[in-house]
């Protein structure tokens, strides 16, 4: 198939972003920058560029050099204007989360399916070469069975006016989750906890515990108060444990082939119980070569491909409303005192049931 | 007031370094290490040294050159082995916790408190020139108020056969959040979160949120099963943030003049809000120069000199029941589904009031 | 005065940047990107630009819309592309190093001068906050006097078929040397030991070692085979010390109150000897806040500025000729041996009341 | 055999080293501490010990319960204390640098041949976990051939009253280097540069740089005045590349599959011919898991085997020879303005002959 035209819908914050690795795409061309503020838009091209700047999401969507529209808009908009794209028959890539609601992101799935158009979340961390290495590796059975996870995802942040630090910044730790765990791994529950201590209206330092089947529990620490930046992901296994820092470029993973054993517990005295009943592994440490690639680069080759290939992209629909199952039930948490809430899982599978059938 | 005569009584994991630094403490003088195992005492000692060893504390609680004893024996001794040395008439040092229940750790508290005894609690990190440090920064408004703190404790441990990993390490925390926090910050509630991937029986992995006066949250995280170790604490405030990161010995301390404030927020356009309601300060950061001491040397002088001055030591009874009560709601939560429980402030005001009259 | 038409000359490994940096400069009009081969000419600009290319010096020189060129071709090439560029009445912005030669440089400098054009040099860690924070901080005697310079860049880098590793790397440290020292702190001499491990044909780790007026010694290592990258500057002083970590955008920065300081020698044993002639000082750190600012838009900046305000730039064609004098004594001093050669200081003097001529 | 009688003389800064350790070894019985100032003796061995103190040399090695000494005394007066207790048939642990001079250490070195008694330098590093892994690895071809290797020992360092800093802080580099390079590795010429900026009388910082056989170079960086510390050292190899971090307790090798290699060179045209004559390797890094055992331990077990199996132990004489004869051609170099000074090889051929007559 030939060159698809793309208008990315959204020319702040993520926007530009999205333009320049649209530009630098084989296969894809970009035809227009929308954005109700047109002053934005031609700013975001600069004074050299021939791509086509609109304030008006009609134009763009009647025109048929436009096959696929990218999507950096507010989240409360992402229903009507990526409606609006599908409806128009155009394939849509869309900022996270995928919608404001569970409900309006299903009705996105079910309208892309129902057409048998690309829906794509643009989770860019589930394109970096780390998760992509954390997948096999994972998912491979590398690190044995998955004893915890740990996420933490702190810096002095943009303080959102309309969402909480959960909503803003957890939807990168799911979707990173989702991407990595194996198949038989769910999640069953969540529980938050949060606080507001500046007055924003609502949390800017949030906690997540999530219990997965297994017995293995994943947890979340989301902060935009933090002078210093973290970001590490720590996925523990029964045979090695693998760190990710995200901040440190020529480590990023760490594969430790180190851990802690339940052993049979000998009949001994009583001073030496600890050390008998589990057994300690401190082998070496491998730190994998990954190549540098942008993975925003690699989010618009896999739109592309999926658009191409008539297949559902890595990070589909499902995975965008799993994301956001996950956040509906942290915030009711939140809501409760710090419950855990069930995450509605067969839900999730009747939807998968008919993804299927719109795949085949 | 002349030298005290000490008795360690524990030759395990932590009594020798008990016997290290009370050799070398000035007015202190170590008489006997005992412990059931005598060979294990003598091998702590060596096959230089002058002290005693006995395998019996009754024989070392009748020796009147004995004055104080420090307690370095499994948690759910102490309440027997420190109630025998306080009725003895000893002054007595523990190792954290205080007792292996509140309801024991009250029992000594009062024992101490009506013969007029020292009953100090070993909380090293307390004694530590970092934790001196934060205590004079946040308890003199240093931050402005307190916004929120974060603990993360994590490395390979030894799992404990006894105990879970919250009544592990988290003492750690929480006598530390305890020394650091102003008088009117107290504790509200507590929830926990864990899990025991490895079937040790208890959890292995845990989490803990603790809701303190003024809408503040403070969080630690236990782990025995991290291949890396991470001992870092933020405490954010309104006006600075500092981060001690305890492995980093060149840089312990680090205070931002860093964060986020709300503003009042102007009448703009939607775009703009987020960036109106909240100011954000990204100033300079300063590392304080901190002397090398060793904690527990520190520690050791403080026992001797709160005997001596016949004062409440920094790290008293009452600090120990504390952080007894907090553990106590803490395994409560946990075995509730991870609800915030009540820590009982009003007791802790009764005791309060005792101690007051037994110190003056 | 109005926009400045610019052209950049080669489309390699740093035209790109040079591309990019200059059409988001006011002032600036990129008019061309010029290279031998247009097809990377065109690479480079992309599918979606109005600049034009040519594989034509002549014709780009000879279009009046061109006031000013950017040069990003090999060194050897310097000497006739700038020339052209100067005899055509163009201004020009080169990469470092300045010429292929000292006696190269200068004919550039002095064309410059006799035409009253600009003739700046790329330096680009000049116009980094970093150094820019440096400058003021160790110019403005902020750290006393300069004790000793040192410097370390090296990593996995390209090895140059051309050039050694002296002249592909030292110019960054050697410029920035020049651009924070004060102005009574002179480069008298330098040393250079160079190894050639892999058979390249020309060193590919070095060590420069330059004595400065005043007893102090600066110290650079570059070196292209080292698996990991540091990128370290200390300027230690007699009151404060300055550790400049490139790597590290969080604390690029950090100045220590340490330091070492001879006192007047009491009459005292032997033993206390060593503590008695010298004090040392270990205060705290402070990391100052920088700007993240990209240091090639500062370059472009100054570039516009220093041609519309007929002003030598910060980095002039004279800093360049500085920067070729102490390479070419350090290759000298690597023909012979790692003996100190001496630095053209009374010829820079000459050049330098010419170029005072030229700039009154 | 049974156990040797130790002292130790000298009871200044190493001193209490040797005294905990010596007391820890199994084998070795710690007769006396003998100082000059029987106070600091005293001091040293604290209020519970059982070992004797002395002021008196002579007393000491008069003693047939004394068959071996452990001399932590100033370097130059090694020749007459090791002499005496050489020529009162005592073997001898001596604190590095063997002696003064190369000179005095050859004397030593003949009187312990002579006598057959062990003569052992205390290169600690020698015998950390990491060198013995460094060791093992380079001298087993797990890195190629070396191409370089670069050490960087650097804080804010006592500034010795007698020697500079290249004879205080490059003895450890230099017995380093010597232990891990395989036998085919000589050492040949050195050239050093220093500085003095304080005013102390000597260098303060020193940079030695050293031509090995078959066209490697090494590099040793020493400061005492750097307001942070660092203690790392590259060994650059043809296959590998080790990076040694010693105050990275987590992570103190890394092994870096990741190297550059020259290539053959095809006929390409001019801007290729980077790529093409070199040929760049990126492969995982790993980081071995290492005992974390206290060095000062195993020299003590190294003295004890060596004395009763009758073998030369790891460093002996000759090695603190070899880094005599190193540091003082770094003199020389560093008096005669930074030239190469050539190593003894020849000398210490010979001696290499004698050592082995001897020890068979």
């Amino acid at each position: 198939m030939g060159t698809i035209g793309l208008a990315v819908i959204g020319a702040g914050y993520w926007g530009p972003n999205l333009v320049r690795n649209a530009q630098a795409t084989p296969g894809l061309r970009l035809e227009y920058l929308c954005d109700l503020d047109l002053a934005r838009a031609r700013r975001v091209l600069g004074d050299y560029s021939t791509v086509r700047v609109s304030d008006s999401l009609d134009e763009v969507l009647a025109d048929p050099a436009v096959q696929a529209v990218a999507i950096a808009t507010p989240a409360k908009t992402h229903l009507p204007v990526a409606m609006a794209a599908l409806e128009a028959g155009k394939h849509v890539l869309v900022e996270k989360p995928l919608a404001a609601t569970y409900a309006e992101g299903r009705q996105l799935v079910e309208a892309a399916d129902s057409r048998g158009l690309t829906l794509m979340l643009d989770h860019t961390y589930c394109y970096t070469p780390a998760v992509a290495h954390l997948r096999e590796l994972v998912r491979g059975g590398g690190i044995g069975s998955v004893q915890y996870l740990d996420s933490v995802r702190i810096n002095l942040g943009l303080v959102q006016p309309d969402v909480d630090v959960l909503w803003d910044l957890a939807p990168h730790d799911l979707s990173i989750f989702l991407s990595i765990l194996p198949d038989d791994v769910r999640v069953l529950s969540v529980a938050a906890h949060g606080s507001d201590p500046i007055g924003a209206g609502h949390a800017c330092v949030a906690h997540l515990t999530i219990q997965l089947t297994g017995g293995a529990m994943a947890h979340v620490h989301v902060n935009w108060l933090s002078p210093t930046k973290i970001r590490t992901m720590v996925i523990g296994g029964s045979t090695r444990t693998v760190v990710w820092d995200d901040l440190n470029p020529t480590q990023r993973l760490s594969v430790y082939d180190r851990g802690v054993e339940r052993t049979e517990a000998a009949d001994l005295g009583e001073d030496r119980r600890a050390q008998t009943i589990v057994s300690y592994r401190t082998g070496d440490m491998v730190a994998p070569a990954l190549p540098e690639k942008e993975a925003l680069r690699a989010v618009m080759t896999e739109f592309h491909a999926s658009i191409t290939e008539r297949r559902a992209p890595l990070t589909d629909g499902r995975s965008g409303l799993q994301v956001l199952s996950i956040l509906e039930a942290a915030s009711a948490s939140l809501a409760q005192g710090g419950v855990f809430m069930p995450i509605l899982g067969a839900d999730l599978d009747l939807l998968d049931a008919d993804s299927e059938g719109v795949s085949a």
